[in-house]
């Protein structure tokens, strides 16, 4: 049986224009591999309801779980609850439970809940909240999409209290191999053992450090003996020379 | 008159995996926006011919430039420029002029050239090439696809040799006004002056570092003295809190 899948997307101006270099979608890549969920997809897409709303309607319907991050703050340009709301043709509003979530920030929730920060409270209908417990505001699960927050602290909390509630799969075990030598010296054994093994994935990852070409070779199976023996092969074929 | 668009498609298993993190695309971001090309997605693929195929004609359809990084060196996993040349309908064969640029990195190119290297000099039907100044293997455009390598050290240097053949449009100048105040306690005023300066875009970035809640409200625009303006609007409102 093959591992459920899943998309990531995430919003954001920041990292288009290159003012913000994007680490929630490596974080969660790492995070999902180890729960054998199969990451195939990461889509950058602008603070656009149009962009947002296709990019959540194509990728919700192919793929087993979408995470989003960004967007869901209080202020003008966070608009990615209300394209959620859209997206699955529901109605969004202050929520009761994510009120309360809210009002753990302040002292004196009745003044300080001002109209801006209620924001914050307002869920598609239908939607499960997801806890934030660095600064309140929750994320929510809307069916199969996980609506989180862009500040990457507050993504990983989230995430981390989100994962265990979904289905995993079976854990890709991988094995790296490095080698200082060109991609163009082993590429034809390397090639013939891919085609020979064709149950583990065999991934060739040059590199150019200091004026030196090398390349990681990586194994990757469910299967943790398999990887080991085809990680032996390539280590056999290549000491040789 | 508004700016030409671009997308970005990032291939490769290992960024996907988790096992690298992805700064190609970062790159490229920063140096679009100093030459004024509006950056609007980046898709991050697997190894996967239908996936590559599909984004690249479903993009390059909708934005003035693509830039693609990785797949393109000699191994079993890189296969980027037969998914190209696939998408655009057209041959790809080994060329001679891409032959000639990779024959530079050997002593002897009659035995070091072997089948496997020029499987690198392979070039869909039409292309222009991209120098690679690195190590030689040559990226190539096809139309408005720019076709360049996984490895930053030469994604960089190929994009530096492209980027001044393209069009480009005025730049977005910006500029940050720091705050260490909640975006609740400035989405309000902030959400007015958005409003009644449509021709910047406002963007607020919050950030939570070692406990302090803080965001960077960044002001764009090609016209350099309006961005002035209303940065010196949005300090004003906030200094007197």
């Amino acid at each position: 049986m093959s591992n459920p899948t899943a998309a990531m997307i995430v919003i954001g101006d920041e990292i288009l224009s290159g003012r913000t270099q994007d680490t929630n979608s490596n974080h969660l890549a790492q995070q999902l591999t180890l729960m054998g969920l199969d990451l195939r997809e990461i889509r950058v897409v602008s603070d656009d309801e149009t962009q947002i709303i296709g990019a959540v309607n194509r990728l919700r319907m192919k793929y087993t779980n979408v995470f989003t991050s960004g967007g869901i703050g209080p202020t003008h340009d966070d608009i990615t609850a209300d394209c959620i709301a859209k997206a699955f043709g529901v109605s969004i509003d202050v929520r009761a439970d994510a009120r309360a979530a809210l009002a753990q920030n302040y002292e004196n929730p009745e003044i300080e809940l001002t109209e801006t920060r209620l924001r914050m409270a307002r869920i598609p209908d239908g939607a499960d909240l997801i806890d934030n417990p660095v600064s309140k505001a929750p994320g929510f699960s809307m069916e199969n999409v996980h609506v989180m927050a862009g500040v990457p602290t507050i993504f990983k909390a989230m995430l981390a209290g989100l994962l265990p509630k979904l289905t995993s799969g079976q854990e890709i075990i991988s094995e790296t191999v490095s080698l200082k030598m060109k991609e163009g010296d082993i590429a034809k054994k390397l090639g013939a053992i891919a085609q020979e093994n064709p149950d583990t994935s065999i991934g060739s990852y040059p590199y150019y450090t200091n004026g030196t070409f090398g390349c990681n070779l990586v194994v990757r199976s469910p299967d943790a003996a398999r990887v080991q023996q085809v990680a032996a092969l390539i280590r056999k074929a290549f000491s040789e020379k």
